[in-house]
């Protein structure tokens, strides 16, 4: 079909139908696997290919390896009024995430408010998955998770925390759900090592060297350096409260506790943290007026004026559902190391990629 | 005891005293006025002279116009079981916010976590001190709220939000309370227009001009030209969470229908927003686990390596506690600004400040 370092273009269905194969013939239920794949499909979809299937290879080889467990089961630990507290098992992380979230999903039907605490999981992908679970039932959905640290805080010389993502999914309307999904430092660790790839400089807010000061040469990366917090102390300060809830307050592992799915041995459970808070909107004011008032606020920054060579005003997400769209009706143009890694994933499953994605 | 425009020192029970005694000659009941000059002074005691009892000659002058009203109620508008929205009947943004925050925590320790939206607020201060509320009972607070719009977001030619601050805090053992407050713009409009009072340019990443582009320029501000957010998309997308948790789901206005509670016509509300959400980690985790895992958080920040020439590292909090010990100690060194700000609200309330701060 293609060369292994070419593009490839994909339908949505038969990229999720590939990635279920491909988690079943990890020994995962056909329920779990279909559950993992269709993060991963929605995920790239979204068009945030870091996330999505290009993650694929690397589960697999943790299932094998038993740091994951293909029949782990996600469980309630520990439950109240609007919150509990989930043992996640050292199953996929995106089983138990949405395991987590619809938790939350029920709980704040009732209360109003939920909170959804997680231990014993993994790296979950793309956390915008989780707060949309919840939007697409006309909820807000907040979520977040810890990782092994990897970012610099204000003064540090070397990574204090994970990347921290939060992602928010807010119902609009007649709009597709406001969605934010976004790390607390300034840029991707991807795009500096795109750079050294390049043999490019960087802008001095990216990257710290050495020496814990910032830097514009990325050749070290990611051996030497760490990336710098959003915004100085405000992503720094935000990631701690993110490590907070998903890390210290679910029970999981924390900082250079939590392993690194990707390197460590993968024997060994990872033990990442995660957390999930969802507001029934519903619940708090009639589902109209909570509906035009959020119209009102989109319509309004759509109609304000531009900065001079702006192309246009959005909110959050919608780069996203526009090629959401396109993807459905067109399929997905994965990336060449997106395609690559999905070969790893043929050859590790024994499937062959071209036939499944026919 | 001083020139007008002098700093000013005084011990944190007399600037208490001076502001309650302020609120009640503009007709606050005994405990509203303790409880708005409560938070102006704690305030002022963490460094935080932008928003402690420098504001006070303004409430006072729009308590004194009916647009705050002295004898407004705060009251619960409705409420479900880990929900609540506030009616804050234009009372002090600071009275009707401590409400809320209250019955946030009181909602918590029933179901573990709460929100609890408000409207008919103004101004409420420093979000830090609701947040705070929280972490001193032994709960997670945060605190959020709404304003007319000051900031750009992403390719706009003007504002868009407001300046929206988040705080939270949470209790972290033998340890103070991490607690952070900051705004989504890149910086507080304050030192933009420090800048332009010494003629200074600032850094290109602090403001967008008359065209919407980012300018060294501060010298139009702040008839011309908006804040950026902080870290771009990041901070934007954050804010609009901040407007849909305070302004759009508690009923309040929100954007350009906020009041500016400094310059807009002191008769009419400002029907600012405002949101509490509070968790109760005693409900999720034994209160020692929980303690003790903080420590070892911040024990571990304590005691990582630091980049050249960087005194020491530190997590959110940490100065502001310094100083609050400081000027229980010692009192508080009152910045010219906030001194004059003082004498403004002593001669609207006649009242001597020398002799109430003596």
């Amino acid at each position: 079909m293609t060369t292994p370092s070419a593009p490839l273009t994909v339908a949505v269905d038969s990229l999720r139908a590939f990635a279920k194969a491909a988690f079943q013939t990890a020994g995962l239920s056909e329920t779990d696997a279909a559950t993992g794949a269709d993060v991963l499909a929605t995920t790239d979809a979204w068009g945030v290919f870091t996330h999505g299937t290009k993650c694929l290879a690397g589960y697999l080889r943790r299932l094998r390896a038993g740091g994951l467990r293909p029949c782990g089961v996600p469980r309630v630990a520990a439950e109240g009024g609007a919150w509990a507290t989930v043992d996640g098992d050292s199953a996929l992380g995106q089983v138990t995430s949405v395991f987590a979230a619809q938790k939350a999903i029920a709980k704040a039907r009732q209360q109003g408010i939920a909170y959804v605490g997680v231990r014993n999981s993994c790296h979950f992908g793309a956390a915008g998955y989780y707060a949309w679970l919840a939007a697409r039932e006309g909820l807000i959905g907040i979520s977040m998770a810890n990782d092994i640290p990897s970012v610099a805080a204000p003064g540090s010389r070397g990574a204090i925390l994970g990347s921290n993502p939060i992602s928010y999914a807010v119902p609009a309307g007649r709009y597709p759900p406001m969605l934010l999904d976004i790390s607390t430092a300034t840029v991707a660790g991807g795009k500096v090592y795109a750079a050294r790839m390049r043999g490019e400089p960087i802008p001095d807010t990216w990257l710290v060297g050495a020496d814990g000061k910032p830097t514009t040469d990325p050749s070290g990366y990611p051996q030497i350096g760490a990336l710098q917090p959003a915004a100085g102390h405000k992503g720094y300060g935000l990631s701690l409260l993110i490590e907070t809830l998903s890390g210290i307050l679910s029970g999981a592992a924390f900082t250079w506790r939590v392993g690194n799915w990707m390197w460590d041995d993968g024997q060994k459970p990872t033990n990442h943290g995660a957390a999930f808070i969802v507001i029934d909107t519903n619940a708090i004011m009639p589902a109209e007026q909570f509906a035009s008032r959020m119209e009102a606020l989109v319509d309004e920054i759509h109609a304000a004026p531009l900065a001079e060579g702006a192309p246009r005003l959005r909110v959050p997400g919608e780069i996203e559902w526009e090629r959401h769209e396109r993807a459905m009706r067109d399929g997905i143009l994965l990336p060449a190391d997106v395609a690559q890694s999905l070969r790893q994933a043929a050859e590790l499953s024994g499937l062959n990629l071209e036939q499944t994605l026919a």
